[in-house]
């Protein structure tokens, strides 16, 4: 960490900042320049951070200088991390895709869909049974009995179920349904949940909020991961930003990004990102070419018929040709790396 | 709610539209242009909304007339909610000021700090016993500790308290002890939580998020209003965007917008927003001059010592002064009006 | 153009509005709905913009329906425009990538950094003669000398020259040496420039403002169109948001949507988005596949003396490599279309 | 500047950025951490802002410790800056309001206007001659006769002229009639046009662009100042966010933020920043409150006749209240300060 004086600081003011530094049990590292004194704090910097030194008389700005994720960073393990969902394999060179409902409505529909995405590749059904939504009067999901469709699903296909958890009383309740735990953007930073399905075991996908840094994003993989579930899967579905021909603007750099920063997999989410079918497949294949793991694709029979969101989901036959190009894009960049 | 047609759409299609409106009982109206057609439904749109009809073929956009909101509107109640915490009132006219440290520490210094307020003018305290942190690693806050803290506080002074709830479990616990729940800008579309405080009997300060607009604000009053309680008061705390000099950057034209759409009382948080103590006075008063009925202010005995925000916090004696300013503001305007 | 009146509008307001569409031309279409009155207006909506109708008493919102360009727009040529720079072709499936330095420094460097991206593939130079700087102290480019050094490397590489105007009466003078003029992001609303490279005979390349929306984008392009230049390319080179982890957060998704909106061309400049050299292969790939028909990308021999944006300029090795990956997207998307 | 190397640097590489630092002047300082070393440099950061530090092998990150504005900054000149147009002084506790038409339109509604609001007591007229428009295909404003009739309005009134330059090669043409010449947010990083203004007798109103953050503001400041024109007036106008229920989103914090950092005074434009007539005065107080050296307001007498941005014009009669409200604020602020 470093802490730079202001140009005007009193020298009782860097000799109190630098007693603190050594309070918190770190070594002082004083730098006088022309202008302005700066002091390094050599040692763990997690002692300073619960420190507030930018509160201090004569400080001007505190930088720190060491990453805050710990579990969730690249240097903890290297090689990168593979993610198993069911049978599926994500991370790490492996790569799925999970297609399906933005919600679930009926058994038929559920059914001819993940058949559908089934055949067409798919590996992982996605689909909602608690939704949250922006008006309480709209239809908030079938809750358990959309569980149990999924899971019925599951035995007719062979599809693993994410599926996303709203309410963390619900937590244990849909993994017992589920393969993977949805965490939605709208929960990202809603700690009490990350921690209930930090204690569960199954694996979580974690979607990045609409406002979060990368930076943030990781930090909620942490909270996580501090809880004893290692298995973590990141989602980059779009973030808020004043363009509005989309429904939130894809961040196709967090993809590289994240896999720079964490050893967590990351896949993508084009449809809510989109939000217009004709824009998801060159998202879909944007992400890929980008490095992603994986992707989340919003399929419907009959996306005019769709409770949920018809205006971003594909039709199968859109979601067959996507899932070629998105093949083709990894198999061109196998040999030359992403 | 208006439908209208892409250029290319088939009569096929426009016949299809006009049968969806027909068949949710809202009567068709359509206007045949030179480029394309455009079809108005007359009636409920709400049973619209649910159908998907940017999903449908042929349409190229939808454009929804009604304001969404019903309980939270204006036009509810057009002279505006006062909401009474404690004994203090807020909205319609009525203006009060809650201020405190940004997280409860220990009980010498929540009651140094709550005498200092109360004597300056302040009407309720603040305080976090369960504070939402970006890290794991960092200090959570006190729990029910925290909450007798603040009880204790609120005898020795009078002052009514202010304290947020995260986990939906601990609504019955915060409710005990505090007389306003607040929900913070992380928890704002956290619906289940929406609806635990919608059936608590006290009070909710609903903040902002930071990445919603005015619109979703007040859909998230409406989820609590629907659950039966009235007193909801809106914070603005600062949004999201690219300026990175100010923590968030606080949206002043939010307040006399959200007042202007809705009956319920706007207050402002302007020390998160700013994020820098010599940025919090002035931006204190521009919330007030813009007509927010009531502010939340971090006031800190000895913000080097604080374990969270010590940046942001006010001294004392710093808020005294903002406490006058904002009076003279508040005086000034009334006979002229905001 | 929709006309949505409040609902308290009176009918003598509704009147008026009827009136004044009536007068600009255009035939209202009126619908008095149970809580308040809808009017559209038929015909040409251009002349009707130029009136404040949302100005006018009892009016809550206008909503146009038309798209504001013509020239630009994909209907007036569906199959999509080629641009010709120099020999080399881009748009409607021709493809090329643009690299060089970021601002031109030596004939030494500019000739190596030419050649070496030649070899790897580029058919066009990039570099820039004129600099826009965000402090006025920092190096503004080398001027007249550095578009000589352009063309000199030109000669000797056969690369077709891409170099950015800045002041709208050097117009003429990088015409002179350029194959393509480059409007820079900063100027994208500078509309006198934007006037002056229309009627230049040079073709346009068109950088997205920071904080543009698509259609703004396309708005000035159809400005430069409408001076009579048909030869406009569009750059997306990332936008503004809270994201700062990147320089710019690259908005991969106009590209379809600019392509879906537009016939013209749409290239991506990966370097200035990302900011950082180890994100930048992955968001050319993305670009690519996601459909962009050329790349603008910095690349120089020994970024560590790069006179500005080393950080983001690849070494000629990583370039040669980007471009292989580039080559193996397209050539696995060819069959199965982007 | 304090350059952090990466955990993983060599020895070597570590040698060779204390040997740049050597090389431009600077003294270099190094403190060998546990985890990774940190170089500080002593000395005039100018010298290594252009050295690309950040690409040279084995860095991590560089940060900047010195503010990047040197004529623009608070210290140049503690007291703050008066600027004087005409004969109406800006700054430093003199405060004063421009208002009129967005564009100019005819001399009998431009006289109006001026009389209107120089008898509710603005001391400044506003109107473009020459307005930027998104469209090619809007009004572009009257041109030299529009600044003809912005001189013969001074005539009739006495206000001082305020009226935007957009091509470079006027601004001796709009000197020639104005008394202050507006810079617009799309020109603030036109640097030639800085450039130029920068040359001209008359003081600059400098508005903020719409992506910009304070610190980029007060660059481009720079530029003007760097050019010997030491009248620089800073507007903010509000910047583009997420948010869309008003046209931009009004900074309120940037007004004291930018007078903290920089001596040149700071108005604020409420009309364009809200969009809406019924939310500008509210920021007008707002902006005033907190701390704003004047106000640059869009009043019409028919709004609904206005050639551009009627929607958020004053009314003559409202004009006069904002300014009682205002000067009821300032009234207020004056004995305890802002």
């Amino acid at each position: 960490m470093i802490i730079v004086m202001r140009p005007d600081a009193a020298e009782v003011e860097i000799e109190h900042v630098i007693e603190r530094i050594r309070g918190a049990g770190l070594e002082p590292h004083v730098s006088r320049g022309v202008k302005q004194t700066i002091i390094g704090a050599k040692g763990d910097e997690t002692a300073l951070r619960s420190l507030p030194l930018e509160a201090t008389a004569g400080v001007e700005k505190v930088v720190p200088i060491m990453k805050p994720w710990r579990l969730a960073s690249r240097a903890f393990r290297p090689e990168g991390s593979v993610v198993r969902v069911g049978e599926v394999e994500i991370g790490a060179g492996a790569f799925a895709i999970a297609a399906g409902p933005c919600t679930v409505e009926t058994r038929e529909s559920l059914l001819e869909t993940a058949r559908a995405v089934s055949a067409a590749g798919a590996r992982l059904l996605r689909g909602g049974a608690f939704k949250p939504r922006t008006s309480p009067y709209d239809f908030q999901g079938l809750g358990e009995e959309g569980l149990k469709l999924l899971a019925e699903a599951r035995e007719a296909t062979g599809l693993a179920v994410v599926t996303e958890v709203r309410d963390l009383r619900h937590v244990e309740l849909v993994a017992r349904y589920a393969d993977c735990i949805q965490i939605g953007a709208r929960n990202m930073q809603n700690f009490d949940l990350l921690k209930e399905v930090g204690a569960a075991r199954k694996p979580v996908l974690l979607k990045r909020g609409m406002a979060a840094t990368v930076k943030e994003w990781l930090m909620c993989a942490e909270y996580i991961l501090a809880e004893g579930n290692p298995n973590v899967i990141l989602c980059e579905r779009g973030i808020r930003t004043f363009e509005d021909s989309t429904r939130f603007t894809f961040d196709v750099s967090a993809i590289p990004n994240a896999k720079h920063e964490s050893h967590l997999p990351v896949v993508a989410d084009p449809s809510h990102a989109a939000g217009h079918r004709h824009l998801v497949a060159a998202v879909a294949c944007a992400a890929v070419a980008a490095g992603a793991d994986g992707l989340l694709v919003e399929v419907h029979p009959r996306p005019e018929e769709a409770v949920c969101d018809g205006g971003q989901a594909l039709l199968p036959a859109d979601f067959e040709r996507l899932a070629r190009q998105v093949e083709a894009v990894r198999a061109a960049l196998a040999p030359v790396g992403v």
